[in-house]
């Protein structure tokens, strides 16, 4: 064990001293025959016959590195970090096709404690919960990386579809005055001594947004305060928001989300390669349109083909969107299902109804391999219509009178949705829980780290 | 007044009959001699001899809709919300060189109150509480919505130039268990009936990640609960936020933070053409490296210049930092200083003492005309440092075990910053004040709209 390396003073010297320039272990075959500097976390440590081994682990990959001294190994632990400069030598046996030789080696942090588990498997073997008690630890695995990127691939495609397509970037505020849109379930916060909220959904401000901008679009925190336990619900996740104006319906918004999804997916495949291939994802196949089905249709579908009659009521059950999941992959061959005009009494008073049958709204779900991932639809659009709206919900619109303005002033037709990029990336890689493909899920029992 | 909108009936039917498809007003040109459609807001109605003009806007701009029979228009206020059919004519006295003539006009939102403040003019005159209060009005006008654009693309010119280094998205919680970061000032919430806290920064989950992909960065929401009432600060902004490992000293990351700086200006210039030249913007001119000076230095020099003996005192005050940046402008005519080393007793417990003077820090500010823009240095990164440093500063190691054991398992000599966004746009428009660069402003006294 380096113990010196744990003296004050020893800490305060300049701890970078070498005259190279660091390549990361994927450059390694750019620089054969040359001395060169890699930096990383010791990612495994083995003796082979006579000879020492050493896998050096950076953001592009490993490297082998020979030691035939184990004497210029200082004792150090698994994921300690090292800086090891060598010499590039191509050997086919060693994984990636190079290794170091000849090599000086030097600890910038030395681990002197066992990890809570093992990360250097292709798989981490342990339960949910211990891993997320030490998730920093096991954030580090390839797979986890990997996920991770593609998270982060997913976000860039949603951005980089919807500029295409014209639509503004906005941030809007998570510290909301009032706790209206859904009534309940909002975290409360000592605001100065008095009571504000944490935003639920940008929904009011993306809306408000469409009177200045038409299109706009949000990727950003929201927070629910639902105290719900299932595998399916965290209750702080990223929403990737979208909301237009000058709609003729919901079926516009439909185009556009099935355009984003779309995007999302060929980013993936012409950025994340790698990580696919690492995670084996099975990547959806996207054409356009996505098939859809009407509600009280997808309710007697599931009551002629399963025999359970859900008809009449306001919602579908987990088990309904996966027996539709089911039949749209039968039917059309598709991961993606629209369902739309949800009963207006279960969606929020924003909500446009179906002028057809005003029972039934302009709304949709998007359901993929048989999860929801999408809601959106129309909203109302007319001032008038949005007081008649709170009035029948009880809602005070002194309460959402900021909200209000916009209508007030003259706001288009206009709708949207929101994709939850947890849940997409869940489903995306079939995870069993939702906590899986969140960075620091916070839920009922977890607040930490 | 078009009364009949409001009537519920009337509310339900389909809203968008037209058999043309919209195009955008700053298309016209595309199509003379041609029946176009186009939707937006009233902006403005002129009588002019026996002529009536309607100026439309949409989010392309705006077009002049020629009227012979004023019978042909509705009764409604500017910012109604209309549809327009009619033929384009080149006409060189019209802005843009297009107008419609022979029109056909459906409302599709009738505005029936007078606008709170006027926004159809060149300037919005107004003082900023009533602004804010109807922010959702002015945020219409032509320059709310340019800063708002120049407001995207300082997001997007940071993503693009980190991601071209190699840097991943993440997205941290914001919903934390412990508020020690800083220790006061965080907002509580009530967390299922337990306290949790509103991030102050994403400052130890981008420090933790920088153990996972290395080079990290995020765009989100930080929530600062300090009770000033001052024109450079809110309550809630968007921290642009990066970190990186494999860091010599502080140095490289101000090499990171200039590129990236530069990298959002240039993005600017080449994107936000229109709007720069709408706002008249004086963007700066981005030479590199940016000049800099250390801490003491920067105080003798206001001494010597100016008179004032800020010597020995912790930190710079608005001041003494508009003072440098007038110098850095004199000397370097740059727009930009860097100010390093800052005394360690003001800095956060994780930040890097200066190893050859251990008062001293390795961290930095940026001044960017003669405001701090930028905060980084170089962190702490080995296990038992982080012990004493906490020790020393009264903060229980368990109360951040979380954050903690990234460095107990091993973390790189790291080092980031982060760039307040609503500061930049102030800075870079010359605004008096910092609520006119964000979109929904909180401060102690505003949590709406």
């Amino acid at each position: 064990m380096a113990t010196d390396l744990s003296q004050p003073g020893l800490a305060r010297k300049q701890i970078w001293t070498a005259p190279l320039r660091r390549i990361l272990t994927s450059e390694a075959g750019q620089h054969v025959g040359e001395r060169v500097l890699i930096a990383g976390w010791l990612h495994q440590f083995r003796r082979m016959g006579g000879v020492n081994f050493l896998i050096l682990r950076d953001r592009s990959g490993l490297l082998q590195i020979v030691l035939n001294d184990v004497r210029s190994l200082p004792h150090v632990l698994p994921e300690s970090v090292l800086q090891v400069s060598g010499l590039v030598v191509a050997e086919s046996r060693a994984q990636g096709g190079y290794e170091l030789h000849d090599v000086e080696i030097e600890v910038l942090s030395s681990v002197t404690e066992a990890l809570p588990y093992s990360i250097h498997q292709p798989q981490i073997n342990v339960h949910l919960d211990p891993f997320l008690d030490h998730a920093i630890v096991g954030l580090r695995h390839p797979r986890q990386r990997a996920m991770l990127r593609l998270s982060a691939g997913l976000m860039a495609g949603f951005r980089a579809t919807l500029n295409e397509l014209d639509f503004t970037e906005i941030q809007s505020p998570k510290l909301v005055g009032a706790a209206t849109e859904s009534g309940s379930n909002v975290f409360e916060v000592d605001y100065f001594g008095r009571p504000a909220y944490l935003a639920q959904s940008p929904q009011f401000y993306k809306q408000m947004m469409t009177t200045v901008f038409e299109r706009v679009y949000e990727v950003g925190p929201v927070f629910r305060a639902e105290p719900h336990d299932t595998t399916r619900h965290v209750n702080e996740y990223v929403s990737l928001d979208v909301e237009l104006a000058f709609i003729q319906d919901h079926r516009d918004v439909m185009a556009v989300a099935e355009k984003v999804i779309g995007g999302m997916i060929n980013y993936l495949t012409s950025h994340c390669d790698g990580e696919i291939g690492l995670l084996q994802a099975v990547l959806p196949d996207v054409r356009l349109p996505f098939p859809a089905i009407h509600f009280p249709e997808a309710q007697q579908l599931i009551f002629e083909r399963w025999g359970e009659d859900c008809r009449g009521e306001p919602d579908l059950a987990p088990q309904h969107e996966r027996w539709l999941g089911q039949w749209s992959n039968e039917t059309y061959n598709s991961d993606f299902l629209f369902v739309t005009g949800y009963p207006m009494e279960k969606r929020p008073f924003y909500t446009h109804p179906q002028p057809s049958d005003p029972r039934y709204s302009n709304s949709f779900d998007l359901l993929f391999r048989g999860m929801e991932l999408v809601t959106g639809g129309q909203r109302l659009h007319r001032y008038q219509d949005y007081l008649q709206a709170a009035q029948a919900r009880g809602i005070q619109p002194e309460a959402i009178s900021g909200y209000l303005e916009a209508f007030r002033y003259g706001a288009a037709p206009h709708g949207g949705f929101a994709i939850g990029l947890e849940r997409f990336l869940m489903q995306l890689l079939g995870l069993g829980n939702i906590r899986e493909a969140t960075l620091f899920p916070r839920d009922l029992n977890r607040i930490t780290p």
